[in-house]
């Protein structure tokens, strides 16, 4: 049976799913494109899949062992947040994390103030889970995990690594410091270059907004302000970017400390 | 005089400027807003600037010493690239630059093959701007650098780093490593980590497309195929960060060069 009404109850519910009030309130998300979709791990539920009715007739479905729903192309559309939807999607439960048990061995996380570009968002999550990090911390001002362009520009990172969102700087970093993390802030006024510190210990990155940066009251919680060396006339990074080269840092330190 | 016809000449450039053939018909591009027109430096020129009526009234436009033209509120937000236009843009020459004599010590330059995504590419250019990069060279196959995107995303990077358009890898690679420039290119199938080579010596970094990484026919063109460490689940990096990490493993390494 293919579904061709707007008011069936699924198409409902997955437009529902686009709007951030939908998410939270039902804790599902929707992951788009057949790539995407393979790659949901073991630690995710898929719900149910959405298929367009071209999608099934150009490609086997067999595969997929999920309730599944077909709806008609022009339906999907409207389903669909790309330009060129492939005409299936997964409706996701959200995953909740215990914060404690993150850390596999010496601790090394990114904590994210205030992060709006949901491409930023992605690519920093992404970056983390490339860089070997435990988990990444949001504060509760950060666009949202489960935005569609969020979980895209993670490339599948979302089901990799422990994404904790929600926190409140203050007593995350009280926590993370009360057990031996050192926490280290990327900052334009900061006085060391990560290269100058030991990054191999246990530590905490923590990253601010695109336009301001961090806050003046979360940077007085880091234990110190690194700076990312300026040499052009470039006056910041962008923010995934400057995520990128110290989480890299703190990899090549490791690195070398096992050589 | 306010200028409300769409068939105004000037409204008709501009909106052709919007177009990538436009821009390189004329070798003309536009910068919107506030900010970023006041970032054009010495080496570009503004041919003209473009105010939308309520820009003129709730701001002082004395200190722009250029033509200008005052447009309706209607007409500017249809030339306009944003969601919520200031109300000011600049029509901007192109700039040329030579080959030759980029470099003023150390030589120190990015390439980019097939660069797809404007994000990306603005990113990369801001990041060698505050890497101290003396140059970025494209290939023919990226998205154009005056493509308001990418303009936005260099953040002003595009007024202070000498960017190449339109090389032939082939010849520009050949032409570097008979200057004594080393090529290191990003790649998934690298054998060494950027951390084992010398890279304070003449070098070039070249970064691949988003998809695909660096073709077949450009990786061995390359000096060496260098692997960023991916430790965990991550099967890539986004583009503009790969860049920035290997641009500031350049910096890292000349700075403690110079300690």
């Amino acid at each position: 049976m293919i579904i061709i009404s707007k008011d069936n109850k699924i198409i409902k519910q997955v437009k529902y799913l686009r709007t951030k009030k939908g998410r939270y309130e039902h804790n599902l998300f929707i992951v788009e494109g057949a790539r995407f979709v393979d790659e949901i791990t073991g630690g995710f539920n898929i719900k149910y899949l959405v298929f367009s009715q071209t999608f099934t007739q150009k490609n086997e479905t067999g595969g997929y062992h999920h309730e599944y729903y077909i709806v008609s192309d022009k339906l999907f559309n409207e389903l669909s947040d790309t330009f060129a939807p492939q005409g299936i999607l997964a409706v996701v439960e959200q995953k909740q994390y215990s914060v404690d048990n993150l850390s596999k061995g010496n601790s090394f996380f990114l904590i994210a103030e205030n992060i709006q570009d949901p491409g930023n968002l992605g690519t920093l999550i992404r970056t983390a889970d490339a860089a070997g990090a435990d988990a990444i911390f949001l504060s509760g001002n950060c666009v949202d995990v489960y935005n569609p362009k969020v979980v895209r520009a993670t490339a599948g990172s979302i089901f990799h690594l422990p994404v904790i969102e929600n926190n409140s700087l203050d007593i995350l970093i009280g926590h993370l410091k009360r057990n031996g993390i050192k926490i280290y802030a990327a900052h334009l006024k900061g006085k060391k270059y990560p290269y100058e510190i030991d990054l191999t210990e246990n530590i905490a990155i923590l990253i601010g907004n695109e336009g301001n940066g961090l806050s003046e009251y979360v940077s007085r919680k880091a234990d110190l302000l690194l700076k990312i060396p300026m040499l052009g006339m470039a006056e910041s990074l962008n923010a995934s970017v400057a995520g990128g080269i110290l989480l890299y840092e703190v990899v090549r330190q490791r690195i070398n400390n096992l050589c």
